[in-house]
């Protein structure tokens, strides 16, 4: 069990409104199925969503969080630049962050990326199936060799991302793509998964080992690490000889 | 020779007009001595300063520009956040970048690493040796195992930038910090290199190892490489099955 | 043109000998195909195989070589170790090694990487598509952003390599697995590439692209680099203070 | 506390059995330094050495070792190259390994490596100050922002080893080198740490942040993962096309 570690989800939550094919599949949002999902690791899970006050991301929330997950696709335009600021400083400061599917083009994820995070897509309803490339990784704990998903988005290379730190799953597609689906970044003192499935017309968050991926990628972001550093103006550790300016 | 690389020098160009000391050393600007430095090695090289229009950056001159070097100090907010973004653009449409000592803390360079880029630092006027720690990359061509600067600002540990691609120099101060000098990275299609020395009070940009290393960095952001990807909606390339929803 | 490179093919040549199948295909052997294909880029291409005196790898021959391709299959434990201590020497002390399909399983790859060079495999005539996960690297100049093989051996994750400093290209396979099939690894003062396709009954070393991403891997494995390093006991660069031991 | 963490401390035992200097720095041996050391932790730490029969090293130990530490200097060439490749063959399978000090040139760390592993080096009872350049890394846990040792041997770049997966500590030494002192790696299943103070005739292995490193490193290296990978002859998990051979 993990009862200290403090988790947000954070859902767009507007597809789940509208839309009576998501309706259908989360009919309480994205963010009630994983945190009906993640509850039973034993993370204390809240959420928050873009039409609360401040996104639900107040300055408090934000503090009081170890991680914070990211969900969201159609409305990253309404995502206010202040609280995108706010996040990153909080990854900055140490906070984890798992970026979901389509929060791949997120203000918050471009913004500590660098790059337009683009990549190729496609609705399609084909098979992805998610290989591990690096099984000594924490966030494959407990996982097969490989697992698949019926019916998924295609989401293609080349993906406008950094090369990440570590590689740890990249799916084969049905229609003839590949893709990184599980990467890792450090960013400032926070540690970042980019994790690629997730469209809101499948029942993705449902499947057990898209769960236990994203518990695992928790567990990691919020792992042991040594204290912030100081910046600024420091006074010398040795003796500087003074220098004889001809 | 390199004829066909077209690099442009953008300098702030500020201390040099004002602080005695450092007009003494630079007389017509970091971005003459480091002109009149490269020029030797057959780039095309041109200059750009902030107080021009533009900063001297316009769509013309970026779009002719294949390796940008970048100096700033005090004046970082000055510079207008469209050209940052412009230059951004650029970079992650394949312009190389090398970002040269105070750009650390450059618009520029922070956006494009996505973390604060804070670090210590101390003006004391003490020796810097650089260690090449990577010898096989193209920057170490042509150079000693290490080499000394007898007085520099003093960098320090922790450097607030994500996990370099390629670490190819580390300093030694006599004050008794290290430094990761001289670091890769590729953001989109563009090749970024920082590298640390060069504060204005020194005449570092005159040393003979100093420019051999961005004439190498030049060399290498400016290196062959695959075409662009393309991004978006894409046909599948394979046959995909219609699934059968129960 | 690159008159200066100088290149050696080394081919176990066995199967173009004994096998009907494979000799139609590469009659001259596997090193002749290659020797056929890379010698319009203007490299100095020779070629060694297995049943030469010193499997055709002499002192004399490495020290005249600065990037050695490397095919090798049935007969791996045949490659006396005394060879392949040399060829390690060789390649610590800078010369480049492309190690080819197979050759995943050679001594000298194996004693290189440190690890067992395991994966997955099946001959099934299957499609592999090659796609360009880093375009910005050199051994991607003048590449699609993919390439197919109509007809191909699968090699399967998980590869029990090192995690590779560079991930140049990923394959989709037919069967439903993926590959991280052209990676680069640098060890000593020498650069690897290790590039997956090549079974010996399909006749990939005459596709266009293939040759085209063996002669980028020569460029980038020859290219500019530093010094190489000393070792040893060394004085101090600096003085010491004498500690007063109580 | 981790009480299920089994630690087997290697140690070649030979320094303090014949020099006095060393004798009246270990009396018992640096492996029993550092298991007075650990213990605290709740490892359960054991013991073998060179002299003992198969080193100390049989199936059976290696096979309930879950990290091996390793210390050795004068004796390298006694190492039995069948206990070497018994190393080799458990870290493939997951057993973490750290490597102190002089092990940089044990025929296991070179093994694992793939290079000479070679550097430069000096005794002159010199200080060494070592800098956490990633402090997000489990193994920076509860460490300062850097620390000092008042004597210790010099390791100076360039350190003839892979570019590590992951770079936590750098030195600074009073004689005026640099060095890589804490970098990780993965090999097969195992996660292998050099870390690189520990000369016999100082009491590095008394001093608190360097049992601490070595402490979380333990931790690290015994960490959550995946299961161990198959390798071999698959079945195709898709349809495959006949193809039609013309």
């Amino acid at each position: 069990m993990n009862p200290n570690i403090r988790v947000t989800i954070w859902n767009e939550f507007r597809h789940e409104r509208y839309n009576p094919e998501v309706m259908k599949i989360y009919p309480e949002g994205i963010h009630r199925a994983l945190q009906n999902g993640l509850s039973p690791f034993g993370f204390e899970v809240s959420t928050a969503t873009l039409d609360e006050p401040e996104h639900g991301l107040t300055e408090a929330t934000l503090g009081a969080t170890d991680v914070l997950i990211w969900w969201g696709h159609q409305a990253h335009d309404e995502v206010d630049d202040g609280i995108v600021q706010r996040v990153q400083e909080r990854v900055l400061q140490g906070m984890g962050l798992i970026v979901l599917h389509s929060g791949h083009y997120s203000k918050i994820f471009k913004k500590l990326m660098g790059t337009t995070c683009a990549l190729k897509w496609r609705e399609a309803d084909e098979k992805e199936r998610l290989w591990i490339v690096k099984p000594t990784h924490p966030i494959a704990l407990g996982l097969p060799e490989y697992f698949e998903l019926d019916e998924e988005e295609m989401y293609g290379e080349f993906f406008d991302v950094p090369d990440p730190d570590e590689l740890v799953l990249v799916s084969w597609f049905e229609g003839g793509e590949v893709f990184r689906s599980g990467i890792t970044y450090t960013r400032g003192q926070g540690k970042i998964f980019y994790f690629r499935p997730g469209h809101e017309t499948y029942p993705t968050y449902y499947q057990e080992p898209i769960i236990r991926i994203i518990a695992n990628a928790i567990k990691w972001a919020a792992s042991d690490r040594g204290a912030s550093p100081f910046y600024g103006n420091v006074k010398p550790l040795e003796i500087i000889t003074p220098k004889v300016t001809p």
